[in-house]
């Protein structure tokens, strides 16, 4: 059975407007969606965020079936935070479409949240412009939704639109009035904001102005909506002291006060989390805003119980040198028998956790939300590492599996400290109940399989790092065929 | 004798371009500029930063004289800081036709530096939309730096443009080549930030856009050139604890660093400085750019030594609720017989400066430049006062003038500390010569004078506060006639 959700996007600023209906082209013939399209064709380019004049399109669906038998097959991990918490709650994953978001949409779905995928698909569109895909294939949004459906009878809903555009967004809270906002919708690759000046005015706009827009949407239509919102460990940088959970208590002269810890982030992305930290601070204390600011470290692995189901539903595995991270990029090197690219003398050592964690640390922050008016800040990662540990354990577990794993060190592309102290608490989502995934023998196993298994999508072009944290420039670069 | 100067604006972008030359009516008959325009209209209405599709306009006109006997006529004060030392350095003021930009553009031009104003006159256009105006009548920039030609014979260049148009701040600095940028060219008013969505957005995208593009130029066209970029005060917020200049030293759990403040801005626009700091103080990590945050308190008077040479040069002073602060405000009001309008408790304590004294720092800074690589700031205010102290300071001062001056206080439209502890450190300046110019009766007495002078051109109903941190909304908000 199909049906549609007809969201209309009225737009009250002074140029003309115009919607009509039109199907779906690419949709099974089974469905049909009706949409409402504002003055512009979808798919801008976002290489200049000054030029953002096209406005909302929306694109509202539930999912359809596809004449499977739904069931509903719970997920068998992460079962601490009760279903009844839930009690039907509506949580707004915006950035549903990606690695964490998509991963996450599933695992709240399955816990019966009742769930809205909010995304522009930008992500995508990021992978055809710089010549990138994911190691695994992944499904359409919409193929992914109607799969989960069919396999579990959930419906996601789901509202394609930037949420820079104030009236697109307007619409979908008003639409779908969430209890809690899951903010996963920003541009999310160092790298990628160190391309050139387009990309750093682009994800510095888009993060800040999309946030700034969410902060007036709560305000605006659910002043007592939560927003769970994706920080990174990156915004502290690399002190010389130890790292506390967003605040810091300071005796100074005599006198004594618990102030925002110092921000260090060192590229134009982990500034843009810095940048969205202090504005939402300052919403909850003006306007009594509910937010947890989730500093997440560097998140490995593919699988989660509900990914994991089915192929149409499996999550996307960057190894490129833009969007992978370093211990799934690693586990790739090692599948196609490329050495470990450590950048520079190995040292930098970050937090780290597995995607069965991600989602599990959301759901424990949705489950207990904050009070109204309170900035609350969680450490949200499992387990220390220096990327020279990473590398000795992918060639360890690679052994086992037989790969003669080689790392290389290349010249560093970043500006960071390659040798420095760190020590960085992370206790508050435990005390919440987080049950750590701690990084296994067995997860690596699984994880280089998985990598042996994708490994003739493998791009090796992709591999090496061709973005430089000095040599950024003015001027737009482009990628040759 | 006039003589202009030809920009060509070039644009590298997909869409066209378009250039003609026309002469500008305005102009006085024995002038002429060339004119390059690209293909938009000047005068965007800055409302929604997503729609920002006008690209550069770019004019650039050395001044032309009057008719009038050139003469210099040197400014009297702040001599300390040497002409050598200046050796015709080329400055560009991004902002410069603004309060304290246009002060600083003319005692820099009187100090033997070359200068070239860069500004979208937008501070123009927002008293046009809001039914605002300065006390002061203020002629046309084109106006300002001709007269000052013909009374000094000094050129000021003129660019006028918006430097979140990349094409445009390009070609200035191409054309300019600036040996030192100073930046006032943000949207400096917090309860502008606070009107509604439309404002905060424009606000933060105007600022952290316009400022990263200034930082990319210097790297792309000056890597030398030193940045000099107004801050606030207003970025620390009100800690509990002594307030330093930009950076603290902190020993936790047995370990010590010295690291950036804490900020706890309390406004969009605050808010827009905090995040163009940390943007900068990554520049100077990664690329070397060489930066001076000046941290400045709340600034007042309108008489500098260059600006009272004729009424031409007169700067603007705004006595309004939006773009007014309060010690000149609080003199407005005195000189119509309004009551002093004190927010909530009035113990609000902030660093105040005389106008004169920004001028005096700017200076300086450019002076004494920092190192490659080097982020450094100044707070740059003279003394602290609390509201109650500048209104009981107006009202003795009144009194002596014959006026009889009440206080009212009023509901304060912001969120913030009433009553709080205030000890903020200002001493690098001073280590570099700054020669204060402290709150005196006279000034005072001078100011209450230059308000009567003027108070005919008072509108009163511009005086209550009529923005609320609290009651923002998503909706655009007008003015009625």
């Amino acid at each position: 059975m199909a049906h549609a959700v007809l969201v209309s996007c009225s737009l009250n600023i002074s140029s003309g407007s115009r919607s009509y209906s039109k199907p779906l082209n690419h949709l099974a013939p089974s469905s049909s969606l009706s949409l409402h399209v504002s003055r512009s064709p979808f798919g801008r380019v976002p290489l200049e965020a000054n030029d953002r004049s096209q406005k909302c399109r929306t694109i509202s669906a539930t999912a359809v079936s596809t004449g499977q038998e739904a069931r509903v097959q719970p997920g068998s991990g992460s079962d601490h935070a009760s279903n009844e918490a839930s009690a039907r709650k509506k949580v707004m994953v915006i950035g549903g479409d990606g690695y964490c978001g998509w991963a996450t949409s599933l695992h709240l779905s399955n816990k019966n949240y009742e769930v809205a995928v909010v995304d522009n698909l930008v992500r995508r569109l990021f992978d055809h412009q710089l010549g990138l895909d994911s190691l695994t294939p992944i499904a359409s949004i919409h193929n992914r939704i109607r799969r989960w459906k069919s396999l579990t009878g959930k419906d996601i809903q789901l509202y394609v639109g930037d949420i820079c555009d104030f009236d697109f967004l307007s619409e979908a809270f008003k639409s779908f009035q969430p209890d809690a906002v899951v903010h996963f919708g920003e541009q999310r690759s160092a790298p990628y904001s160190m391309i050139d000046r387009s990309r750093a005015v682009f994800t510095q706009h888009n993060n800040v102005i999309g946030t700034l827009n969410v902060l007036f949407a709560i305000k605006e239509f659910g002043e007592d909506c939560h927003l769970v919102k994706l920080g990174t460990m990156g915004e502290y940088g690399t002190p010389n002291i130890d790292i506390e959970e967003g605040f810091i208590t300071i005796t100074h002269n005599g006198r004594t006060d618990t102030l925002p810890y110092p921000k260090q982030a060192s590229s134009f992305y982990h500034l843009s989390k810095v940048h969205d930290s202090h504005n939402i601070a300052f919403t909850c204390k003006a306007w009594g805003i509910r937010a947890t600011d989730l500093n997440q470290g560097v998140v490995y692995g593919v699988r989660t119980d509900e990914t994991a189901m089915h192929e149409e539903l499996c999550n996307r595995l960057d190894y490129d040198a833009v969007f992978g991270t370093a211990l799934n990029r690693f586990c790739v090197q090692a599948a196609v028998d490329h050495p470990l690219t450590v950048y520079g003398k190995g040292g930098q050592t970050r937090g780290y956790l597995d995607i069965r964690d991600t989602v599990q640390c959301v759901e424990l922050a949705i489950a207990n939300p904050a009070q109204r008016g309170e900035f609350r800040v969680f450490n949200q990662f499992t387990e220390q590492f220096s990327v020279n540990e990473l590398a000795a354990l992918v060639t360890k577990a690679g052994k086992k599996l037989g790969l003669d794993v080689k790392t290389v060190s290349v010249p560093n592309p970043r500006v960071e400290a390659e040798e420095h102290y760190y020590n960085a608490k992370h206790t508050k989502l435990a005390e919440l109940g987080l049950k750590p995934h701690l990084l296994s023998d067995s997860l690596l196993d699984s994880l280089l399989n998985f990598a042996i298994q994708y490994k003739d999508r493998v791009d090796s072009k992709q591999i090496m790092p061709s973005v430089s944290w000095r040599k950024i420039g003015a001027k737009p670069k482009t990628v040759p065929a």
